[in-house]
């Protein structure tokens, strides 16, 4: 198996965004077929991944290529893209973030179930250098309520995108869902995956002592 | 290793169905040589594993084919058929699944430790879309009482499968015990696995806080 | 890596024991040096791991040959036989054993904290049966107090092994510590040591909730 | 993959740093480009990992030669050593360590949680052998208060290293962060971190029950 610092130098994106949908699926991130990626594709498209499928399993083939502005330019063969697809361009293009990951973590659930209104609160905790907060800051993510279609849900990730209180947040949460996470590229997201669910942990843990 | 999706697409289902054993152990879910797995043979018989033995080690040539109808028409010399056969032939019949996982999972024992009644009912998470509901609805399980031997859990599973409040069942949980769960194939019976277990989580670890 | 099952079938049993230590010491329950392991070497004799090494690391030379006598008939230079040898002994000459692992799993000391006097009762499990109970039995293990030389637990090892009340253990707790755990074979004391640390997971659970 | 065995034989304790770091990252213990270690490379001099990379990407070449003076002998291109170098120098004048992990484990997070005033004491654990106490013993951590910029707990740490209360401690806890640990060598400072997670995890959990 190449390892991830060779995948993450090539051109192609798509061989790294397959080995992280493995390491992602073994820590019980997207479990069952659920959760999704996305990593850049070209300067103005990104390479998503196909909906319904088991995320550990997927080839490099089975990418979609989507435009910024939604526009499908390849699209393979019996797959459908992910639900997430509205969300993740809509992060991209409010953030700049070129990779995004959308997980179904059980402690991103258990997290977000202690919010308080429709935050999230972490505070606390050296790892918070790991997104970009001093260690005496307190983060805030944006907890949205879930719907019935994940597309429903573009609206609100939006909208919690601009919000002032979340500026420092790489992380949108939907409660009793999961959430959506993001770096400048895909070794970024895979960073802010790591600590933002470490964080998670963190606060579950500390809620039940 | 050969991958799963690879397996997956071969006529014989018995390395797909080991490769799968093997996933399974190492989460806990057949431990000490519990728990039992079975896929489709042919149109009208199952590869049945067998039982006593290390289920992670269990190879292609030690499965047991098994006709719906009971009739054992293939059977490795030196084993004995999983005591579960009569209920895996119970829940394909009655739902047309053509692969069932018995699992023995503490967290699907945990979560039915929570039963009200005759009942587990789980519900607020996303993951329930999974096993073919809307995350609005809840999801009724039942829950049968354990027996001494493991056969003597055949008429209680077939009660519960013909039962209205559980038609969006794809599992019957056995109380103290562990799980059987379903899918019309070995990959949407690995599917199911992966969401229930993840909600077995959920529900104890709300349970817990 | 050669299988389990293949090593199982060799005469000497030393590889299948370093695979199992390697698997153990994943699992948490041979940590930092700790914990040891012995097997059958021939009739009357058994090979015993040395102590104060990585266990994941030991190799199939490293091992001691001791004769159920107390005699070390080949010692491989540089190292010490593990401080269990006297134990591994008296379990082996009182039950018949002749595979033996000492635990050092954070499950077996949590669990044996919720002892009753000298005596931790598992009930209500179906895993029972995976060591030789039915479901409805109690499960009475011993539970011995801890001292500051390994050796000198021999004695209360020696003495829970002819107490009727724990005549259906394989297993002897020590508070503070965790257990001895055996079977007639190896893989019948892999099989026992999975189903014990899934009672004692289930126990420490259970308390809890 | 060389296993660590043949590494901890070579000259060059580099590659079995990288090995460890893909170990512990496996753990969670240095998540998110988080934590550190540091090796042995000459009689006065260590091997010290980069700072604000993917740990379990590290290679041999990333590592940096440091006096344990403090001087640069040797430096990598494009990288900078961890902002733990400091403190890696001050544990390894003050202690003779040469080999020191920074963990961002959760469990070492927890547990400080527990401190009373600036000490975590862990007691009752026949695991306290593994880090050279007797099992009867109290085992005293110093707990230092995390600050905003990695550099400057090395005060914190050095006065910690030479408080008598401390004498047995391999490790200074940091508040709300992890923790510093080492070894005379890279194999003990690996026997140290199993041993002293296992008991994080132990004190974590008995404060749960």
């Amino acid at each position: 198996m190449t390892d991830l610092r060779t995948l993450a130098k090539q051109d192609d994106q798509r061989p790294l965004l397959c080995a992280l949908l493995r390491d992602f699926h073994r820590l019980g991130w997207v479990s069952g077929t659920g959760g999704g990626i996305c990593g850049p594709a070209s300067e103005d498209s990104l390479w998503i991944a196909p909906t319904g499928v088991h995320k550990e399993l997927v080839e490099p083939q089975d990418f979609f290529e989507m435009r910024l502005d939604g526009a499908l330019t390849s699209e393979p063969a019996g797959l459908r893209p992910s639900e997430c697809a509205p969300i993740f361009l809509a992060i991209a293009r409010a953030t700049g973030a070129r990779s995004v990951l959308h997980s179904h973590a059980l402690s991103a659930v258990l997290a977000a179930d202690g919010r308080q209104g429709d935050t999230l609160i972490i505070e606390g905790f050296e790892m918070l250098k790991g997104v970009g907060l001093s260690n005496t800051e307190k983060l805030s993510l944006p907890v949205i309520a879930n719907t019935e279609r994940e597309y429903d849900l573009t609206g609100s990730v939006s909208e919690a995108l601009t919000d002032p209180r979340f500026s420092k947040a790489h992380a949108v949460m939907v409660a009793d869902h999961g959430c959506y996470l993001w770096g400048s590229d895909v070794m970024e997201a895979k960073k802010h995956a790591e600590v933002y669910h470490w964080l998670f942990e963190g606060v579950v843990a500390r809620n039940r002592m």
